[in-house]
């Protein structure tokens, strides 16, 4: 077997063998096989693409290719991971991993950083003063027997072989790839050891996924993926077409998932039934809930009766942030300058494009360009109002947070804001707005 | 203009424009796009392919990669190349470049190195004691002022583009590709610097192209390229099921050329003939005859009266070999064993596997399977039949010319020699062979 008989096979629009395949894995992760014949494998693939066979050995072998994480000597069971597949203003991760906690379902969870319009759950937790999210594996296992979840960054021996891909498709044009975006999420959710897994998938324009089409395929394969492999998979699909909830930045974010924890009413609506119907679902998953319909009875109780909220106060405590939930709120840091931006005209909101706002918080300085840059943990961008929302020109928009070198930016990110809100004069104007559960 | 965006469009299938291409060949000389991006980018090309006018504007942009050949300022004109694209025991490039050097065609002959079951025209003039083939430019040129002619090795700043490109090529299964041969050839033709070019593009079991169909398409691809830069180029199309002449082996090939422009009337009959022809081709294409037929007269002329042999003698002398024909032959290699092969029955011999008999030379040490490989001269294969040959078993169909070290491996490479060979007892078998010339 050689890595050009690989390459011609797939070039041609043949399949590969299981064999073939982890050859191919072990080639890259040993050096054996050289980054531009990655490369080429990988353009082969974009163009040809891969059966449902092949993308299942591709995600086993790069499963395979590094450390697996055992959560099957848990007391508890099962434990259950939840992913999301990247959106603007997505919290959500903050407020489902304590409910589900909160009930005793185990969840170690590691996350990312974000990259472009994107966040990232790490860069969020990290805005918490103190907060410690390089834990290794054990130490982070240690805190989930001690008090049922941890909030951690990726273990750097997990799916090695993705992280190499990964790198590589994202300089040869070849990162939208259905077969190779399903292999690279499963294959680090299978490393990671949980027992179910929960995806939450997003399509529209803040999300890598455009069209409800695009996510329903991708969900279909991410779902054959982890069920294929053992492990009881489903997922939410939902629309990403303006922001998750009112905050886009990192401690703006921790602070709306740490309100929504602890005064569920006050919450921005959509975001709370959203984050409802995701543990709703995680509950029925993890068989903590008969249906979805009594879990979102168990989640308001969880939220109403504080145990969630408390449950997050005691994984930020033991992560080394501040002590209690109202002291976190009161750490995270804040902006020097905050800028009021007003609706230009009397309408409804029909668009707030989660692209330009993204786009926008990482021009703040809330997210990075590329992966070397620092990022800013206060800055960000407040939503006063919402898509299907009405407004009377001189209400308030939004409110930017802004670093003090940025002051002189200020009216250019207002510009900014106001080009990505759409205010329609049309009283019957609609906003398309959709989630799912499948399967 | 980024690479990304050049990579996303050929991947999509899309035609690049001459300035995306002309960006891209810039961008691999000079570092910006790494070898990687060039591997996705190749294999892009490989499977979506290349309009006429895109290989066009990548064989130009490869020409200008690097130093451009001007032999304008000659005082003959007009300057001739000669390229063939590949075979086995093909030595016609040694009998070509004296005819036309002989009649006053100035021929600035760059070549190649052997790789795998080809030869190359430098090694074999290597063959050739004391024979120099790394001139500089400027001393080839000097030489073709003074007589007519130089036989050298590829300048190493000629179309550095192309050297990158054939050398990720090479490892990432994207060799065979119309527009990449294509591109390449004429590249380093067209920055060579000659007026008029003549290509020997062969066809079978011994050639690069398979089949006569596709050595056609090659052929009418590269007279475009050519001729739509400015150079009139034609090409004679031939057979290469079979090894060219008798010989396949460097100092065995020089002999065979030396003694076909000595002793014409003696040389294997087809090789004699394929040379002839392309000779008078080429006297045609550099106004030196006004047709085939009589540039075919003018070979016989040439060859008859000594004048290519005197000429091929002065140009071996210029170079540091040997002072005159005699002495050339007299001063080649020779291998200490040799290994008289006889036919196993009666009958027609319907198949001398080019493919075969050049990779069993090239284990005999004549050839290289990597570029890093040494080769010892003197080995290599005489055929003393030819297909559509009639033999007696026991009748001598070859001599193994064997290094000392290789005396155990005789018996195995006359087994493998006669794997090679296909002797039919059917007395109406016929041997299919081809040339033709276009335009």
């Amino acid at each position: 077997m050689t890595i050009g008989e690989i390459l011609a096979r797939k070039r041609d629009g043949g399949e590969l063998s299981a064999e073939e395949i982890a050859f191919f894995v072990r080639g890259i992760v040993d050096g054996s096989i050289a980054d531009y014949q990655a490369a080429a494998w990988l353009m082969a693939i974009f163009i040809r693409g891969m059966s449902r066979r092949e993308t299942r050995d591709l995600t086993l072998a790069m499963r395979d290719s590094g450390e697996r994480i055992d959560l099957s000597d848990l007391d508890a069971r099962p434990a259950l991971d939840k992913h999301s597949t990247g959106g603007v203003g997505d919290k959500t991760t903050l407020v489902v991993v304590p409910i589900l906690a909160a009930v005793g379902v185990p969840m170690l969870k590691m996350s990312g950083r974000g990259l472009g319009f994107s966040g990232g759950t790490v860069d969020k937790l990290e805005s918490i003063p103190g907060f410690r999210t390089e834990l290794s594996v054990a130490e982070a296992k240690d805190q989930v027997r001690r008090i049922g979840a941890a909030l951690i960054g990726q273990s750097a021996n997990l799916a090695p072989a993705d992280k190499m891909l990964y790198g590589l498709r994202d300089v040869t044009a070849t990162i939208e790839s259905l077969p190779l975006i399903g292999s690279s999420i499963m294959s680090k959710k299978l490393a990671a050891g949980a027992e179910r897994i929960v995806l939450d998938v997003k399509a529209g324009r803040g999300a890598f996924m455009r069209t409800r089409q695009e996510a329903e395929a991708l969900a279909a394969l991410l779902i054959e993926l982890g069920t294929g492999a053992g492990v009881p998979t489903s997922a939410v699909l939902s629309s990403m077409d303006e922001p998750l909830g009112r905050a886009v930045g990192n401690a703006l974010e921790v602070a709306e998932a740490l309100c929504l924890l602890r005064w569920p009413d006050t919450a921005e609506p959509v975001f709370a039934a959203f984050c409802r119907d995701v543990a709703a679902h995680a509950l029925v998953s993890a068989n903590r809930a008969p249906d979805r319909h009594t879990g979102g009875g168990l989640v308001d109780e969880l939220l109403r009766g504080g145990a969630a909220n408390r449950k997050f106060a005691e994984i930020v405590a033991a992560q080394g942030g501040p002590a209690a939930g109202d002291g976190i709120l009161a750490a995270l840091p804040r902006a020097p300058i905050e800028r009021a931006v007003s609706a230009p005209a009397d309408g409804t909101i029909v668009a707030l494009d989660a692209r330009k706002i993204g786009e926008l918080a990482m021009r703040m300085g809330a997210g990075r360009a590329k992966k070397s840059d620092a990022i800013d943990p206060a800055v960000g961008i407040l939503l006063h109002a919402k898509n299907g929302g009405a407004v009377r020109a001189g209400d308030p928009l939004a409110t930017l947070h802004i670093r003090q070198s940025d002051a002189a930016r200020a009216p250019a990110f207002e510009a900014d804001l106001l080009a990505a809100c759409t205010i329609s004069d049309d009283p019957k104007a609609e906003v398309e707005r959709f989630w799912s559960v499948v399967p």
